[in-house]
């Protein structure tokens, strides 16, 4: 029997080890987990922090047991330290006990996710600084909140990570302080756009500190964070939180002379596999294509890595699949600021040589005569000359960030905005005005094109 | 100048003159409207007789002035008695003094709209039996429930505006029956999803009498209603509402010798012109392609009349234009169910001879250990052999029925169950699980269809 070994018990690796489970043809399944959960909800950690989810079992889709009862061996406390890709082995060890072993694989699966960027600042490891990356982060930051009873907090980086933990301690009580070094938060919307979150941060209450970098902590006398130090002045905090984004989590792959992209990513084709036969990568690690751009593209998101996953759990159990690429759909939100985009933003136009032009219009969620709905800005971005749909962005209220998925699919269609324009969507007073805002927006947008 | 005359000054008849007033071509805009409003939102009116909509003036988009003061000669109060296509001229006659004119045209605009249907059954023009169709009926249906004080309802059909309706007569306190001579609310969507609608109907205390088909009224000594005979007995009724669907208001036109077609509405190319050269229809009273099954449809909704309209406004002032067709997308909720609906159902798949599978998959609207979330019923059709998506349909709870349009701007595009499972949609644990229902529903039925 083929024997498939994973590194990493997350959503990519257990969706490919699950799914090769109940392949089409019987494998044996290895996987070594540094940790001590499977199948958890990342993205659900700000949640558990914020005290919305209630405790951390919640976030566990499926244990270690679970998959153990479907066939898969799986080890957690195992981190694997090295891949021999000539001799088909990886050597992992206990972290119980300090014991190495040495497991032969037919395929090897690298899912082993992202690490949070912690830049080598002055006194980063005071206590008091915490990024949040696993479980035991989330319940340890927890419990410090729970402790020490912080009054002011501050956040460094202004994107999604940053934004779910703003929500967070502002939900625990604390006040925040938002410190980005760029000019405005969510780097990945255009400037125009994250203007209107800062818009919204600030009516929360949140003090931006934009356009500011961060030099250092200063730890206090009983050894915790006091304040943090910036270019333009001290920001007192009794605790922080690092949202400095992540990077692919590459170094064991690479040690083994399997190919890396520009961002750190593990290189794959449409199959997920690697450059090196029989090694595949799924997930926060790997590499994807861009279908806009056509170009590779590394995103860390919960539902690619699902995907992907399940896409290598095909391929090593005898089923061909691809995985067809993302065109970097992200929402979120901060209590009642809803963010969502799609596509490429200006700069990522720019980057990718598209010439775009681009249209803002402002709307609401239902019908101006229905009461209760929200106010949003959607942004459609076309290509000059062939109106060709690029990328989208919206900013609202309640019911405005999931609107996002029709301009989606669309782009992943390959839509003009003119086409766009004339969709047949969902309308009823309730759910949105007779012409919604994202068809508005691509009107104009396919008027500007022409 | 070039004298366009537009019959119904409605959505479709208003958005048509409004865009032609701004067309490339300068032309002359005459439009005759029965009564004295213009530009209502008829979708309202549900809203309106419920008292979530304070007042009728809310529901008019732009009155008739303001569309005199951009050039647009509105004579309501006018009722278009005859449409002569050889000598080019309309016959309208002033409802305020008889007076009969005849207005001479270039291009006509057939706009008039719908009405509903109202069989002739023993003594259905009591006082306390309504059609909600314009805004005095919504307002006379206010003022009999403030004047009179029912309290039972009898609501006839199960459509949308019968369960707009039934909603609006329980936010007035009002003990509903809701009478369907089929065996399921909603026909629009299949038997086993119209089943999860009646579940949530009898939740909110809606007395359901489905495969009851109504033979009469009863009035009281006081000449208002007191019973709606039915063919299975009695039901006592101080106020009864028909909602039994509307028809192509169609008459005048095909007293003119214009084609209309099967259901009645008028006959129009993908310019919505009508095969009489320089007569053009729009909105409820024409027929559109649907897109799935490629034949002609009638779908009365005010997105299609507004873009329809602007369709036709732009093809007489000079800019070549064309509508696309429909897919038979709607969505409408009764307080907390919701419902949307897309492409085709099995039966109008099997009418237009598509071998259809699908398949239903329950779930949430967001990540199971994110509080708040609803859940919902979401099936999936696609075409056996090719997996090309048919049609879906959503019933569920709050947040739900929106996420009908990631699938309907994928049945527009002509793509696979499988490719629709691949997509890269929005994900975040507040906005859906990481597999969202829709994705989960979709691969499955592309399972099936192979």
């Amino acid at each position: 029997m083929r024997r498939v070994v994973v590194i990493g018990g997350d959503a990519a690796g257990m969706s490919a080890a699950a799914q090769a489970s109940r392949g089409a043809e019987p494998v044996e399944l290895v996987v070594f987990e540094k940790g001590e959960y499977t199948s958890y909800a990342a993205c659900g950690l700000p949640y558990l922090v914020g005290g919305v989810v209630a405790d951390a079992g919640r976030l566990v889709a499926r244990t270690p047991e679970q998959h153990r009862a479907n066939g898969i061996d799986v080890r957690t406390g195992h981190e694997v330290t090295a891949i021999d890709v000539a001799g088909r082995t990886v050597e992992a060890r206990s972290l119980a006990d300090g014991h190495t072993l040495r497991q032969p694989f037919d395929d090897l699966v690298i899912a082993t996710g992202a690490v949070p960027i912690r830049p080598p600042l002055p006194n980063i490891d005071t206590n008091g600084i915490a990024a949040l990356h696993t479980i035991p982060d989330a319940v340890a930051l927890d419990a410090a909140i729970r402790d020490r009873s912080p009054r002011r907090a501050v956040v460094v980086g202004g994107g999604y990570i940053g934004l779910e933990m703003v929500e967070a301690l502002l939900r625990r009580g604390i006040a925040v302080t938002l410190v980005e070094k760029l000019d405005q938060p969510m780097a990945t919307i255009d400037p125009d756009m994250g203007a209107r979150v800062a818009d919204g941060l600030r009516q929360l209450g949140v003090e931006l500190r934009l356009g500011v970098g961060v030099a250092g902590f200063e730890p206090g006398a009983d050894g915790w964070v006091r304040s943090v130090a910036t270019d333009s002045g001290e920001i007192p905090a009794d605790l922080v939180v690092l949202g400095l984004g992540v990077r692919p989590n590459s170094q064991l792959a690479a040690d083994a002379g399997i190919p890396v992209g520009e961002r750190g990513a593990i290189v794959t084709d449409a199959r997920m596999a690697t450059p090196v036969p029989g090694i595949w990568a799924a997930g926060d690690c790997a590499q994807s294509l861009h279908r806009v751009s056509q170009r590779p593209t590394w995103v860390a998101l919960g539902t690619h890595a699902n995907k992907q996953g399940r896409v290598v759990g095909l391929n090593v159990s005898g089923t061909e699949a691809r995985f067809p690429g993302v065109i970097g759909t992200a929402v979120t939100k901060v209590e009642g600021v809803e963010i969502g985009r799609t596509g490429l933003s200006e700069r990522e136009a720019a980057a990718a040589d598209l010439d775009a032009v681009a249209e803002v219009i402002e709307g609401t969620s239902r019908a101006h005569y229905y009461p209760g709905g929200s106010s949003m800005a959607v942004k459609v971005l076309a290509e000059r000359g062939s109106g060709r749909l690029l990328g989208a962005q919206i900013v609202g209220g309640a019911e405005s960030a999931k609107r996002i998925d029709a301009l989606a699919v669309a782009i992943w269609n390959g839509m003009t905005a003119d086409d766009f324009a004339q969709l047949d969507l969902g309308y009823a007073p309730p759910f949105s005005p007779v012409w919604d805002t994202p068809l508005i927006a691509a009107r104009r947008a396919g008027d500007e094109a022409r």
